[in-house]
Protein backbone atom coordinates (compact mmCIF):
# COMPACT_ATOMS: atom_id res chain seq x y z
CA UNK A 1 0.00 0.00 0.00
CA UNK A 2 1.31 3.37 -0.59
CA UNK A 3 1.93 5.51 2.23
CA UNK A 4 0.37 9.19 1.28
CA UNK A 5 -0.06 11.84 2.88
CA UNK A 6 3.62 12.27 3.69
CA UNK A 7 4.10 13.50 7.55
CA UNK A 8 3.91 17.10 7.03
CA UNK A 9 3.27 17.00 3.62
CA UNK A 10 -0.40 19.00 3.12
CA UNK A 11 -3.66 16.37 2.82
CA UNK A 12 -6.36 16.63 0.32
CA UNK A 13 -8.81 18.18 2.64
CA UNK A 14 -6.28 20.92 3.32
CA UNK A 15 -5.34 22.04 0.34
CA UNK A 16 -9.14 22.16 -1.13
CA UNK A 17 -10.03 24.10 1.50
CA UNK A 18 -6.53 26.49 1.24
CA UNK A 19 -7.38 27.38 -2.20
CA UNK A 20 -11.26 27.43 -2.09
CA UNK A 21 -10.78 30.45 0.48
CA UNK A 22 -7.93 31.94 -1.53
CA UNK A 23 -9.94 31.75 -4.55
CA UNK A 24 -13.20 33.29 -3.35
CA UNK A 25 -10.97 35.78 -1.57
CA UNK A 26 -9.92 37.53 -4.82
CA UNK A 27 -13.19 36.36 -6.45
CA UNK A 28 -15.05 38.69 -4.31
CA UNK A 29 -13.28 41.47 -3.69
CA UNK A 30 -12.89 41.99 -7.43
CA UNK A 31 -16.58 41.70 -7.65
CA UNK A 32 -16.91 43.66 -4.82
CA UNK A 33 -14.84 46.26 -6.71
CA UNK A 34 -16.87 45.85 -10.35
CA UNK A 35 -20.19 46.74 -7.88
CA UNK A 36 -21.14 43.53 -7.08
CA UNK A 37 -20.79 44.28 -3.01
CA UNK A 38 -23.80 42.51 -2.01
CA UNK A 39 -22.85 38.69 -3.12
CA UNK A 40 -20.76 36.54 -0.13
CA UNK A 41 -18.57 33.89 -0.55
CA UNK A 42 -21.83 31.18 0.00
CA UNK A 43 -23.36 32.50 -2.92
CA UNK A 44 -20.72 30.41 -4.80
CA UNK A 45 -22.68 27.80 -4.32
CA UNK A 46 -25.42 29.05 -6.48
CA UNK A 47 -23.79 31.65 -8.73
CA UNK A 48 -21.24 28.85 -10.05
CA UNK A 49 -23.96 26.88 -11.62
CA UNK A 50 -26.49 29.48 -12.98
CA UNK A 51 -27.24 28.89 -16.55
CA UNK A 52 -28.65 32.09 -18.63
CA UNK A 53 -32.14 29.41 -19.49
CA UNK A 54 -32.00 28.43 -16.09
CA UNK A 55 -31.57 25.70 -13.61
CA UNK A 56 -33.44 23.46 -11.41
CA UNK A 57 -32.49 24.02 -7.76
CA UNK A 58 -32.56 19.99 -7.29
CA UNK A 59 -30.08 20.13 -10.09
CA UNK A 60 -27.92 23.15 -8.33
CA UNK A 61 -27.36 20.62 -4.98
CA UNK A 62 -26.34 17.77 -6.96
CA UNK A 63 -23.94 19.78 -8.80
CA UNK A 64 -22.81 21.79 -5.85
CA UNK A 65 -22.63 18.81 -3.84
CA UNK A 66 -24.76 21.02 -0.88
CA UNK A 67 -27.95 20.05 0.92
CA UNK A 68 -31.06 20.83 -0.87
CA UNK A 69 -32.05 22.97 2.22
CA UNK A 70 -29.34 25.21 1.94
CA UNK A 71 -29.64 25.96 -1.59
CA UNK A 72 -33.03 26.97 -0.71
CA UNK A 73 -32.06 29.53 1.57
CA UNK A 74 -29.17 30.90 -1.53
CA UNK A 75 -31.76 31.15 -3.67
CA UNK A 76 -34.35 33.18 -1.35
CA UNK A 77 -31.23 35.62 -0.56
CA UNK A 78 -29.87 36.00 -3.95
CA UNK A 79 -33.70 36.20 -5.18
CA UNK A 80 -34.15 39.18 -3.24
CA UNK A 81 -30.72 40.56 -3.61
CA UNK A 82 -32.07 40.75 -7.16
CA UNK A 83 -29.87 38.34 -8.99
CA UNK A 84 -31.86 35.94 -9.80
CA UNK A 85 -36.00 34.80 -9.59
CA UNK A 86 -38.21 31.53 -9.86
CA UNK A 87 -40.07 30.60 -13.31
CA UNK A 88 -42.28 28.46 -14.34
CA UNK A 89 -40.86 25.50 -16.10
CA UNK A 90 -41.47 25.47 -19.69
CA UNK A 91 -41.18 21.98 -19.74
CA UNK A 92 -42.98 20.77 -16.92
CA UNK A 93 -45.70 23.46 -15.05
CA UNK A 94 -45.26 22.00 -11.86
CA UNK A 95 -41.57 22.64 -11.37
CA UNK A 96 -39.59 26.10 -11.01
CA UNK A 97 -36.76 27.01 -12.98
CA UNK A 98 -33.97 29.43 -11.38
CA UNK A 99 -33.06 31.96 -13.47
CA UNK A 100 -30.24 35.11 -13.36
CA UNK A 101 -32.00 38.52 -13.65
CA UNK A 102 -30.31 41.15 -15.57
CA UNK A 103 -28.26 41.75 -12.94
CA UNK A 104 -27.31 38.16 -12.25
CA UNK A 105 -26.48 37.72 -15.87
CA UNK A 106 -23.96 41.16 -15.57
CA UNK A 107 -22.58 38.91 -12.44
CA UNK A 108 -21.79 35.67 -14.06
CA UNK A 109 -19.71 37.83 -16.70
CA UNK A 110 -18.08 40.02 -14.68
CA UNK A 111 -17.10 36.36 -12.44
CA UNK A 112 -16.42 34.84 -15.58
CA UNK A 113 -13.77 37.48 -16.78
CA UNK A 114 -12.25 37.81 -12.70
CA UNK A 115 -12.00 33.95 -13.25
CA UNK A 116 -10.44 33.69 -16.59
CA UNK A 117 -7.89 36.59 -15.60
CA UNK A 118 -6.82 34.11 -12.14
CA UNK A 119 -6.45 30.71 -13.76
CA UNK A 120 -4.33 32.68 -16.70
CA UNK A 121 -2.14 34.14 -14.26
CA UNK A 122 -1.14 30.29 -13.11
CA UNK A 123 -1.48 29.26 -16.21
CA UNK A 124 1.42 31.36 -17.28
CA UNK A 125 3.47 30.98 -14.29
CA UNK A 126 3.10 26.84 -14.71
CA UNK A 127 2.94 26.81 -18.66
CA UNK A 128 -0.02 26.19 -20.14
CA UNK A 129 0.74 22.15 -20.60
CA UNK A 130 1.45 21.98 -16.89
CA UNK A 131 -1.37 23.59 -16.11
CA UNK A 132 -4.05 21.82 -18.39
CA UNK A 133 -2.35 18.50 -16.72
CA UNK A 134 -2.92 19.80 -13.13
CA UNK A 135 -6.85 20.78 -14.58
CA UNK A 136 -7.03 17.07 -15.52
CA UNK A 137 -5.84 15.55 -12.89
CA UNK A 138 -8.02 17.52 -10.28
CA UNK A 139 -11.27 17.11 -12.21
CA UNK A 140 -10.15 13.37 -12.09
CA UNK A 141 -9.54 13.13 -8.44
CA UNK A 142 -12.72 15.25 -7.40
CA UNK A 143 -14.82 13.04 -9.42
CA UNK A 144 -13.89 9.80 -7.91
CA UNK A 145 -13.65 11.51 -4.57
CA UNK A 146 -17.64 12.50 -5.14
CA UNK A 147 -18.09 8.69 -5.75
CA UNK A 148 -16.94 7.59 -2.73
CA UNK A 149 -20.25 7.84 -0.94
CA UNK A 150 -22.36 5.98 -3.68
CA UNK A 151 -19.46 3.24 -4.05
CA UNK A 152 -18.48 2.49 -0.40
CA UNK B 1 -2.74 35.74 -22.79
CA UNK B 2 -4.17 32.02 -22.06
CA UNK B 3 -7.46 31.31 -22.07
CA UNK B 4 -8.50 29.41 -18.90
CA UNK B 5 -10.60 28.00 -18.10
CA UNK B 6 -12.48 26.02 -21.23
CA UNK B 7 -16.32 27.12 -21.82
CA UNK B 8 -17.81 24.31 -19.68
CA UNK B 9 -14.46 23.05 -17.86
CA UNK B 10 -14.79 23.52 -14.18
CA UNK B 11 -13.11 26.56 -12.64
CA UNK B 12 -10.79 26.07 -9.95
CA UNK B 13 -13.40 27.18 -7.59
CA UNK B 14 -15.80 24.39 -8.61
CA UNK B 15 -12.89 22.00 -8.35
CA UNK B 16 -11.93 22.86 -5.23
CA UNK B 17 -15.76 22.97 -3.51
CA UNK B 18 -16.39 19.83 -4.85
CA UNK B 19 -13.54 17.94 -3.62
CA UNK B 20 -13.83 19.16 -0.32
CA UNK B 21 -17.01 18.63 0.40
CA UNK B 22 -16.25 14.78 -0.97
CA UNK B 23 -13.06 14.68 1.23
CA UNK B 24 -15.27 15.98 4.43
CA UNK B 25 -17.74 13.64 3.58
CA UNK B 26 -15.73 10.78 3.61
CA UNK B 27 -13.65 11.46 6.71
CA UNK B 28 -16.79 12.84 8.86
CA UNK B 29 -18.41 9.42 7.88
CA UNK B 30 -15.70 7.02 8.68
CA UNK B 31 -14.83 9.10 12.14
CA UNK B 32 -18.36 8.87 13.23
CA UNK B 33 -18.33 5.15 12.50
CA UNK B 34 -14.81 5.33 14.93
CA UNK B 35 -16.65 6.62 17.97
CA UNK B 36 -16.05 10.59 16.95
CA UNK B 37 -19.57 11.19 16.17
CA UNK B 38 -19.89 15.17 17.48
CA UNK B 39 -17.20 16.39 15.25
CA UNK B 40 -18.58 18.55 12.26
CA UNK B 41 -16.77 19.41 8.88
CA UNK B 42 -16.38 22.94 10.00
CA UNK B 43 -14.09 21.84 12.84
CA UNK B 44 -11.78 20.80 10.40
CA UNK B 45 -10.31 24.53 10.06
CA UNK B 46 -9.05 23.66 14.15
CA UNK B 47 -8.58 19.44 13.94
CA UNK B 48 -6.39 19.53 10.69
CA UNK B 49 -3.71 21.64 12.17
CA UNK B 50 -3.59 20.62 15.79
CA UNK B 51 -0.75 19.85 16.97
CA UNK B 52 -0.11 16.99 19.48
CA UNK B 53 1.62 19.72 21.90
CA UNK B 54 -0.42 22.42 21.19
CA UNK B 55 -0.47 25.59 18.91
CA UNK B 56 -1.64 29.44 19.21
CA UNK B 57 -5.00 30.39 18.07
CA UNK B 58 -3.54 32.90 15.42
CA UNK B 59 -1.59 30.81 14.10
CA UNK B 60 -4.59 28.20 13.35
CA UNK B 61 -6.11 31.49 12.31
CA UNK B 62 -3.23 31.80 9.44
CA UNK B 63 -2.48 28.17 8.64
CA UNK B 64 -5.76 27.69 7.99
CA UNK B 65 -7.00 31.00 6.28
CA UNK B 66 -10.21 31.40 8.35
CA UNK B 67 -11.07 34.32 10.78
CA UNK B 68 -9.68 34.64 14.55
CA UNK B 69 -13.13 34.96 15.92
CA UNK B 70 -15.01 31.81 13.65
CA UNK B 71 -11.53 29.98 15.06
CA UNK B 72 -12.30 31.13 18.63
CA UNK B 73 -16.14 29.90 18.01
CA UNK B 74 -14.54 26.54 16.84
CA UNK B 75 -12.10 26.17 19.74
CA UNK B 76 -14.56 26.71 22.43
CA UNK B 77 -17.75 24.24 20.77
CA UNK B 78 -14.22 21.54 20.75
CA UNK B 79 -13.15 22.46 24.30
CA UNK B 80 -16.83 21.38 25.03
CA UNK B 81 -16.72 18.90 23.56
CA UNK B 82 -13.32 17.32 25.01
CA UNK B 83 -11.23 17.37 21.89
CA UNK B 84 -9.18 20.21 23.37
CA UNK B 85 -7.86 22.80 26.33
CA UNK B 86 -5.85 25.93 26.53
CA UNK B 87 -2.76 26.03 28.24
CA UNK B 88 -0.41 28.38 29.14
CA UNK B 89 2.22 29.11 26.85
CA UNK B 90 5.74 27.91 28.17
CA UNK B 91 7.26 30.16 26.14
CA UNK B 92 5.15 33.42 27.04
CA UNK B 93 3.01 32.62 30.21
CA UNK B 94 0.08 35.80 28.47
CA UNK B 95 -0.36 33.49 25.12
CA UNK B 96 -2.42 30.68 25.57
CA UNK B 97 -2.14 27.13 23.27
CA UNK B 98 -4.57 25.36 21.95
CA UNK B 99 -3.21 21.51 23.13
CA UNK B 100 -5.54 18.43 22.01
CA UNK B 101 -6.57 16.26 25.08
CA UNK B 102 -6.69 12.25 24.84
CA UNK B 103 -9.46 12.11 23.04
CA UNK B 104 -8.28 14.80 21.09
CA UNK B 105 -5.18 12.79 20.21
CA UNK B 106 -7.31 9.63 19.48
CA UNK B 107 -9.11 11.75 16.71
CA UNK B 108 -6.14 12.97 15.33
CA UNK B 109 -4.53 9.44 15.06
CA UNK B 110 -7.77 8.14 13.63
CA UNK B 111 -8.42 11.13 11.49
CA UNK B 112 -4.49 10.12 9.85
CA UNK B 113 -5.02 6.70 9.12
CA UNK B 114 -8.69 7.38 6.83
CA UNK B 115 -6.87 9.74 4.89
CA UNK B 116 -4.07 7.86 4.54
CA UNK B 117 -6.23 5.25 2.93
CA UNK B 118 -8.07 8.00 1.36
CA UNK B 119 -5.31 9.11 -0.20
CA UNK B 120 -3.63 5.99 -0.98
CA UNK B 121 -6.73 5.27 -3.34
CA UNK B 122 -5.98 8.30 -5.44
CA UNK B 123 -2.38 7.22 -5.60
CA UNK B 124 -3.20 3.60 -6.66
CA UNK B 125 -5.62 4.51 -9.15
CA UNK B 126 -3.45 7.04 -10.82
CA UNK B 127 0.40 6.19 -10.14
CA UNK B 128 2.38 6.86 -7.50
CA UNK B 129 4.60 9.32 -9.86
CA UNK B 130 1.31 11.44 -11.13
CA UNK B 131 -0.02 11.36 -8.06
CA UNK B 132 3.11 12.96 -6.41
CA UNK B 133 3.21 15.49 -9.49
CA UNK B 134 -0.58 16.31 -9.00
CA UNK B 135 -0.26 17.18 -4.62
CA UNK B 136 3.14 19.25 -5.92
CA UNK B 137 1.00 21.05 -8.72
CA UNK B 138 -1.77 21.52 -5.82
CA UNK B 139 0.12 22.63 -3.19
CA UNK B 140 1.56 25.34 -5.67
CA UNK B 141 -1.05 26.73 -6.85
CA UNK B 142 -2.74 26.74 -3.79
CA UNK B 143 0.12 29.03 -2.09
CA UNK B 144 0.39 31.62 -4.72
CA UNK B 145 -3.46 31.31 -4.81
CA UNK B 146 -3.02 32.50 -0.97
CA UNK B 147 -0.34 35.03 -1.78
CA UNK B 148 -2.78 37.08 -4.38
CA UNK B 149 -4.25 39.05 -1.09
CA UNK B 150 -1.08 40.64 -0.15
CA UNK B 151 0.88 40.74 -3.69
CA UNK B 152 -2.28 42.08 -5.44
Amino acid sequence: MATHPEPDEPDLGVLSSLLLFAFQDELFTKLAERGFDDVRPRHGAVLAYLAPRGIRATHLALRSGQHKQIIGTLVDELETLGYLERRPDPTDRRAKLVCPTERGLAQMSAAREIITALESRHAERLGDTKYRQFKQLFTDVAIHQRQWATLD
